[in-house]
């Protein structure tokens, strides 16, 4: 029987990243459909429910993406709510790469660092991937600080994190004007940056000044870097004292990540890969 | 050389359902087409005559869905009108299953009663499945009484029973009030409700009191049932003296006609399987 | 590793003729995108870019198509300079089968008559296939007049072609109004016909009265003829002295040469498969 991935993009175009790394997990039949909203979702879930029987519905599954991660959010939800009973199918949320590449960050953190206990720092902690990695943190015992240009939004990202992991340590911070980047980062062992492309988020200067820095990522892998600094390819690279990761440095564990977690979906019918299960998924990945 | 099937749906997403059936039938390369209408869909049928010898067109084939039986109609009419000496693929139509799952319903019926001179009612005549269904009876010689809550829509439906069925005895019957439900099936044999999700057709005790019934059989899946009494998962059971199938006890036969139907398509370059074709093969597929 | 070819369609609904030959190609999966234009297209070329490793690349693909050559100029343009350093696959551009068949019938030409040096005529040659024509005759030395109902449109297609074969002896010419097609046709040995379906270019005894030509190719397939007395089938047929090619007789190698083009693609992953590199590639394939 062969192995269907349906695809539901929140996007016009389905993307080709997820098709192309689906094909090299294995699935053998990729159906893909771009624009798909809460709305129209329920048909297309339903023909993933009633065409094969219950112990054959393990060779069915869904991935939900797109560039928006709060629209594949309602999707995740929406989907799993119209299964019932025994007719269901395994679905992966990972909407701008988010899950993967946060956890792909946490994970490479994580060799280094031991992350209950530590003080970590997520710059661009408002964007989508920058919550699932402070989401990530906090669910494993790292004390966050959730750091954006507006307090507001940081205040609002730490709530959410609270919401998914209720145990968690996490506090909004500033960073539109920072005069002591030293001060600021004085008893913090991790930082990952995770801000949108483009944009610059710590200076010159500001890594060699952390003293307490053991491991900083920069998930931006398109010049200028978020961290003045780190080079895209960096990997484990030590700089002035801190081990240091750049986007294409985490890029290679993000696909195998990637790969990984949806033929996961094909072992079972009723997984749901979320921030969660994905990180516990690259973990596993990380120590084999 | 493999086997391509072009999935023409009217409905702007199409179809996952017939998308996994048609990889359940084997179809090595599925190509499918949201948004399919009259007006866009010629470019694509030249595009399955023109890319293969006419020996090797019997390896392409086109699939018609969506959720307008009309629609379906229409574009099937389209499609056969574009192909022209021996540059013809074969064609199934079979939007909103209404083929397959007619086909399923008047085959199981014929289990148990002989279709040429009984008596049928179908409750819901006037929608997609149900017209299908009495288009199917009547070509088998049943005489046949096709309910909808207006009687003018019942008509309708019975004229264009007679205009793909000229032999047929076809007469309409409003069921908007019921006063005598024992009255109104009095020497039918054979009922089949297919009307809309949601609605009962038919109220508690009227089943009981249809001393003449010998099958009945309702569609709906989703519950209220549209015949009450009757349960989804009914094959062949037994209530009230009467022989009673729900939708999913006809459901595996449809979607095995369905898989079928889909096969066949590559025996021949020049086959149409709409309403006649799929119900012949049902009856085939059934008493082998 | 699957060979992934991403199909970009600048229609609405992606070819299902450019499908089906991707697949008798060999291609593994076809990824179909409709509606693809300069501004969606980045993150598409970026999933093929990103997805694999350098090495593999040549495992990934990327087909341009679709009924406005035009944009798939444009569009061509877009995802080559999206590209960096080793991160790129191989591309072909056959918008409207502009390439391969201006290909086709370049390389039927050139069995019975010496390109260099001799004189041709491109009837309906401002349109996408027949400036093709134009300049794949010019980049093998002929001497090319571009014939048109305006002689300004066809003045814009001279320039056009001059600006892809800067040693390009080419001259418009007006076909509105022809008195005499003999004294128009006097010293011109190939002929290639490329105008819209439906319209008759040359008329009935101007075929008979051109005793110099030596090949006359009409790419229309439907009736009537753009050259009269031309039929679909002809393949070097002799007509009134002039070896004959019509629309299905260059039809197979038409395909032959699309389809050898995208197995090409597979072989590196820094191709781009425009006109020079197809008129090559079908030179090869006429020779073997």
């Amino acid at each position: 029987m062969q192995k269907i991935l349906l695809q539901f993009d929140t996007d016009p175009l389905p993307s080709s990243f997820d098709r192309v790394v689906a094909v090299d997990a294995g699935v053998d039949q990729l159906m893909s459909y771009g624009g798909v909203t809460c709305e129209n979702v329920v048909p297309l879930v339903h023909g993933a429910m009633f065409t094969r029987g219950p112990e054959d519905l393990k060779n069915t599954a869904i991935f939900i993406g797109g560039s928006g991660v709060k629209d594949g959010e309602k999707l995740l939800r929406r989907v799993t709510e119209t299964f019932f009973g025994p007719l269901r199918v395994s679905v992966m949320m990972d909407s701008n790469g988010c899950n993967t590449t946060a956890a792909a960050a946490v994970v490479s953190a994580a060799r280094h660092q031991q992350l209950r206990g530590s003080m970590a720092i997520v710059l661009g902690g408002t964007g989508p991937v920058g919550q699932r990695v402070a989401r990530m943190l906090a669910l494993r015992g790292a004390r966050v600080r959730i750091a954006s240009r507006s307090l507001q939004r940081a205040e609002v990202a730490c709530q959410q994190v609270r919401a998914s992991v209720p145990e968690a340590v996490v506090e909004p911070v500033e960073t539109a004007v920072v005069d002591d980047w030293k001060e600021l980062l004085g008893g913090t062992q991790i930082l990952v940056s995770a801000g949108a492309a483009g944009a610059e988020l710590m200076p010159t200067g500001a890594l060699e000044a952390a003293g307490d820095l053991r491991v900083a990522i920069d998930l931006n892998a398109v010049p200028p870097a978020g961290v003045a600094g780190i080079k895209p390819a960096d990997k484990a690279a030590e700089r002035d004292g801190t081990i240091c990761y750049g986007a294409i440095g985490v890029g290679g564990l993000k696909m195998r990540i990637h790969r990984i977690a949806v033929q996961r979906l094909f072992e079972r019918n009723d997984l749901v890969l979320d921030a969660e299960a994905i990180l516990e998924l690259a973990e596993q990945l990380d120590r084999s």
